[in-house]
């Protein structure tokens, strides 16, 4: 994948356009070697287009076919293979009706856009832009406007039709496994026999803010016989992760922990400090929250502990607002304040200096629910969105773990 | 900038560590060419490598310095280079003593985090992963590690200090401008004729999740002499802009709220609903946040605006709880449940479908000040994500006004 377009060089946008191509791809059964990014400028757009010809049977470009004179994919495309730009009639008259259905004037400029290398075939416009299909060698080489809805539109329309037929039969599927509490390494030290004698389906990790993916990926002829390749790998890899192992095939804790309230019709009610809101974020992320969250109490300051979640003074005294003790009345508090089956907690100390003589990374996590209620320390270590976010996540754990093993 | 990771080709995240760098670099005033994403498979790792040493001074990795058998960074950095992968001692017992800090045994697998190629220096760890940078025909290869908060502490310690040194004398500086309220082509019209006759500095938009930034970038022997072009640019910006421009040179509204209380010795606090959480996680963000930030109410259900916020049962039957009237009692409940001189407030929704007989992306914000109470109608477009986002930003912007205004 080509994505042409110095903004994207200079970070003003990420590259999500490679992402979504990337997972249709993925769904079609083709396999994505390389992403290249190169800015608007002749000669590197060329050799970028004429390296990616050499070393894949499929090249699809997004962006630079825009009117203005620094849109130069055309022009590059045309280098690559050493042919002329040609201006196609109908295109223009394409372009043309395009401005008229505005009511505008087409700006000279747009003409532009009706130039194809020689040898190419246009790709209707989804907004201004044409595409452009083209083959070389037996190589398909797709070019698609940057703009992320009419580069989605085009590669439906035509690029994923022309590489189904390329493909043939086969698909890629991919399940997930989510592992909380064990860390990336642990995880692999579990299950690295399986990972390595694995081939089809492939074993993979993703690590990151508390919590590592398992990915499983089968390549079959069909979804069906993809999923029965998984199937008795994701078993044995969740037999030995035990708890660890999340059931359900959800990518986050939040959604899992969602799933889990959900199934029981048990709702849930959050006392946080220094997350200062994002266990209740995390939960409503997804739509459907309303089933099970009721809401949260951010006590952010020690006083509002004790005003506003009711904690006792005695407790706040004694132990400190960050401690065992206060996560866990932080936990039982939520329950009763909001009326929810479970009530979950997180207090500690983000950084980037310790407080009340705890040092930085010091996590206490609650959950109080069926009468019994944990309380876990746990030390996050990294910068303070890294704290906060593990923090977040160890919560929504510990209240996964307490819910399963029931009341 | 070389990603390496098959997450990225499979398009299970986006290369937000490329973007991240590619701004960085712009500020440190280097040119970037290239983004490249490989998987990870030792011989595409290392040619990948071998290309981009061959056109580019500065080559930036990365990802694939984790403890697993998938992570080739390391192989692919000597492969490329044709040198051998040693052990280095001194790197062990860092990683080692990581481990013992976080309690834990480590696993033997991760000793090969402490291999690196002939030549190379290590970069210290911020969480397991040790980075690399060498030197090879006076051009220079990092590799760091993929994680972003771990990648992002090495670029700003080794990376662009050695960068800083070898740009010379010419330094960019950017001042951002930041605008809420106008949108990015409105921003773009109030100031069109001074972006278009701008050159040193030059100007340019960010736009997204209801804000956006204007960034005034110079080029000057020193910090200096930059900024003094730089600020008569500025100012003619935020005269035309007005109150939509924000004081001072913060990036966002939260810190720039912030900042606003700080000075005022003002406290605040937050009733919120459909951003369940995010508010106060915003105005926590960074730390220091205790000089000002109390807490907040999540009242995401109902019930709770009634229960725990205590809002009139009349206001809630009447108008509903996505309404002015609502959003207005929610912000006084904030100030008056923490003791607050400032309370915030925002309800609506958010989607995927109509509530209360109100369209998704209806969004009331409250703000409570000195005796007065405000409340702005907006309506938010986009995904759940997008429209909980603008919530967020138009609240604390709607707080930043009345503050300024004073009581």
């Amino acid at each position: 994948l080509v994505g042409v377009g110095t903004e994207l060089l200079l970070g003003q946008i990420a590259n999500t356009n490679a992402q979504y191509i990337s997972q249709e791809l993925a769904d079609a059964g083709v396999d994505v070697y390389f992403h290249v990014v190169v800015g608007d400028n002749l000669e590197r757009v060329a050799s970028t287009i004429a390296t990616a010809l050499d070393r894949s049977e499929v090249v699809v470009v997004t962006g630079g076919l825009g009117p203005t004179p620094d849109d130069l994919t055309r022009e590059g495309v045309a280098a690559a293979l050493g042919v002329a730009l040609r201006r196609d009639d109908h295109l223009v008259g394409v372009i043309k009706r395009i401005f008229e259905g505005l009511g505008r004037v087409m700006p000279a400029e747009n003409l532009k856009q009706a130039d194809l290398p020689e040898g190419a075939t246009p790709l209707e416009p989804e907004g201004t832009a044409p595409g452009l299909v083209l083959e070389r060698d037996g190589k398909l080489l797709f070019a698609l406007p940057g703009v992320p809805w009419e580069m989605k539109a085009m590669l439906g329309k035509f690029v994923l039709p022309a590489l189904r037929d390329r493909a043939g039969e086969s698909t890629l599927v991919t399940r997930q496994v989510l592992v909380m509490g064990l860390g990336e390494s642990m995880t692999h030290e579990k299950i690295a026999d399986i990972v390595a004698e694995q081939t089809n389906p492939t074993v993979a990790f993703l690590a990151g803010r508390g919590q590592v993916r398992v990915r499983i990926t089968a390549k079959a002829e069909t979804e069906r016989e993809a999923l029965e390749l998984i199937h008795p790998v994701e078993q044995r890899i969740r037999e030995r992760l035990g708890e660890a192992a999340v059931p359900g095939g959800r990518t986050t804790i939040a959604q899992a922990l969602g799933d889990a309230l959900r199934e029981r019709g048990a709702s849930a009610a959050v006392a946080e400090s220094l997350t200062g809101g994002l266990i209740g974020a995390a939960l409503t992320e997804t739509d459907g929250a309303s089933d099970f969250f009721l809401g949260s109490l951010v006590t952010y300051a020690t006083a509002a502990k004790r005003d506003v979640a009711g904690i006792d003074e005695d407790v706040l005294d004694r132990n400190g607002p960050v401690s065992e003790r206060a996560a866990g009345a932080l936990a039982e508090a939520a329950a009763a304040h909001f009326g929810a089956d479970m009530g979950l907690s997180a207090t500690g100390v983000a950084g980037p200096t310790e407080q009340d003589g705890m040092p930085v990374g010091t996590v206490f996590v609650g959950a109080a629910y069926g009468g019994r209620t944990e309380v876990r320390h746990v030390r996050a270590y990294g910068d303070r969105d890294h704290i906060r976010q593990f923090a977040v996540t160890s919560t929504l754990d510990l209240g996964r773990r307490l819910l399963h093993r029931g009341p």
